[in-house]
């Protein structure tokens, strides 16, 4: 079958590898779409400490089912699917706690996490745990699909802030995260939705997807926070960023007891205002990745409770992708969410 | 009257300065106790911008009524009193939330806030708002009644961390703060309570203050820990000293998803490890000061179900303050806490 392998920094290659089987429990499922994640650019910019080459990369996506392994039942070749991509051991503590997102054990579709590597969905056939499928109705294309493991990623997030209905938030960072977490955020009922990014393009389109104002990093975000929440301070802010910037700042933004969300992953370690957020006794939840909001984030996009489909900027067949990769390593801007297909 | 008067950094004299009067509401409260807190000793170095000279510090204190100003009722002169030594403002969005503690306009006796400075209790005489006054029972010593505001401190701190019943919990810095939360982490049913410290002299003291398990913070606290908890790490962990060593060692030991409370005021900018903390998708609170925890830990030591006495290590004389507080900063490590008298 043909693949795009990442063989290391900046060498992504469409070429021909063996086709994987399934094995018992399995399915091999025909990616349809495969979004391009800002990790998996970190991975091919050689940054990423979760994608060692070689590695087929993609955890984003839809497809059809090619191939059913041994004992799989109730799944039939050619159905419409969805893949929830965290194999997660269910056995170890956090599994038990529910929180299989920071498994240790796990195995990620498309990533090497500590458990190893696992081939991804930017290929012509991935095989897939038959118990991670989840059927797609006909109205929801392959592409909205793909975008379901982002919005989840936005969803668990959003939820870790407890009621926010009628509250003044913002979120740093407008991309996909980020503007998929202002799209929840609305969805939950905030007041204000504050879109905070260095370019332009992205607030426009923060303000397409439910943001009440957006204002330019470079631009006096202090004073504007504190003019739209009559000098208080936001009572929420989401980080979509995770730099010294974005962080600093948002301590600074975030009323007095308010709430902290971090989800961004730019920076390893960050010198942070540490005092300041102790005298102003911020909590601060992380969240990373998702359990149970994968299935609700299908949920979401199949009952059109939250589109999807206007954060796609571009969309380009699978033999593509060592000049896409590029282009948007040079220059993320450009695009916010784009669509690799096989078809 | 004498004063204990902070002059500047390193300048702390005993002098006469004008007796202070109760206004309306107020009382006069003659200080019996008075309990050097680490903050006192941070204003004493000048390297605090919460003690803008000249200032009389003292804020964890008990003592008696020495006169009533004009309507005040239900209070006698020569009545035994704790005080709560934050006087907020009760009117904006902070105290509106039940957040006193971080109310923009508050005084606290001893302290300069935002606000402004109010003189403390290191003086023969100190002017406090009716309303601040708790009586105290016979039983309750005038040094144990000082360590309410310490208590609450660590009370909080506590609390914030939800149910720890049966959990595994380590605090970090066996000063004060640590074994008071050390007492409140056993009072609340903490499976294991590992105290960390660099001074061996405070580790034995957080052993009989209730601590299951004690580790030099130059010793291998990672696998000390590990081997506690099968492997996981802990449930909990408390900073009581708020340096970039100790912040990152408690996001290395923590387990994955568990929580963390930042109360140490030690460092201003932590460089911390944000990605791994974002990863482990932890829980960070910050807890400052009391709301309501000052009463209930007045409550805790009256009813003797958290006892204080025992990390008091010295007593002196008012008088003695300037050369006292100069032992303690140059070395605190001697001495855990250390209360002034006022015959």
């Amino acid at each position: 079958m043909k693949a795009l392998v990442y063989f290391g920094a900046r060498d992504l290659r469409y070429v021909d590898v063996d086709t994987p089987r399934p094995k018992k429990g399995e399915v091999l499922v025909k990616p349809r779409a495969v979004s391009i994640c800002g990790s998996d650019l970190s991975g091919f910019k050689g940054t990423s400490k979760f994608r060692v080459p070689p590695l087929i990369m993609g955890h984003e996506f839809s497809g059809e089912i090619a191939e059913l392994g041994e004992g799989v039942k109730n799944l039939s070749i050619g159905q419409k699917v969805g893949v929830v991509t965290n194999l997660f051991c269910g056995k170890c503590p956090d599994c038990k706690r529910n929180l299989q997102n920071i498994c240790d054990n796990r195995y990620i579709i498309g990533t090497t996490m500590m458990a190893g590597s696992y081939n991804g969905a930017m290929a012509d056939f991935v095989p897939v745990p038959a118990e991670k499928i989840v059927p797609l109705p006909e109205h929801v294309s392959f592409a909205e699909a793909a975008l379901a493991e982002p919005l989840s990623i936005s969803l668990r997030a959003v939820k870790h802030a407890g009621n926010i209905k009628g509250k003044t938030t913002a979120v740093f960072g407008a991309g996909p995260i980020g503007l998929l977490a202002i799209k929840c955020l609305k969805m939950f009922g905030a007041k204000e939705i504050i879109a905070i990014d260095i370019i332009e393009k992205r607030l426009d389109m923060a303000k397409k997807c439910g943001a009440t104002a957006v204002i330019n990093s470079n631009d006096d975000v202090l004073k504007f926070t504190r003019d739209l929440t009559c000098g208080e301070g936001l009572d929420f802010v989401l980080d979509a960023v995770g730099i010294e910037a974005t962080i600093n700042k948002g301590i600074e933004i975030v009323r007095n007891g308010g709430n902290i969300i971090w989800i961004g992953l730019s920076a390893k370690q960050i010198n942070m205002e540490y005092f300041t957020s102790v005298c102003k006794e911020i909590n601060i939840k992380s969240s990373y990745m998702y359990t149970t909001e994968m299935n609700e984030a299908l949920d979401l996009i199949s009952s059109g409770k939250i589109i999807v489909k206007d954060i796609i900027t571009n969309s380009y067949p699978m033999s593509k992708g060592p000049e896409i990769f590029a282009k948007l390593a040079g220059n993320q801007a450009e695009d916010v969410k784009v669509i690799l297909t096989n078809d």
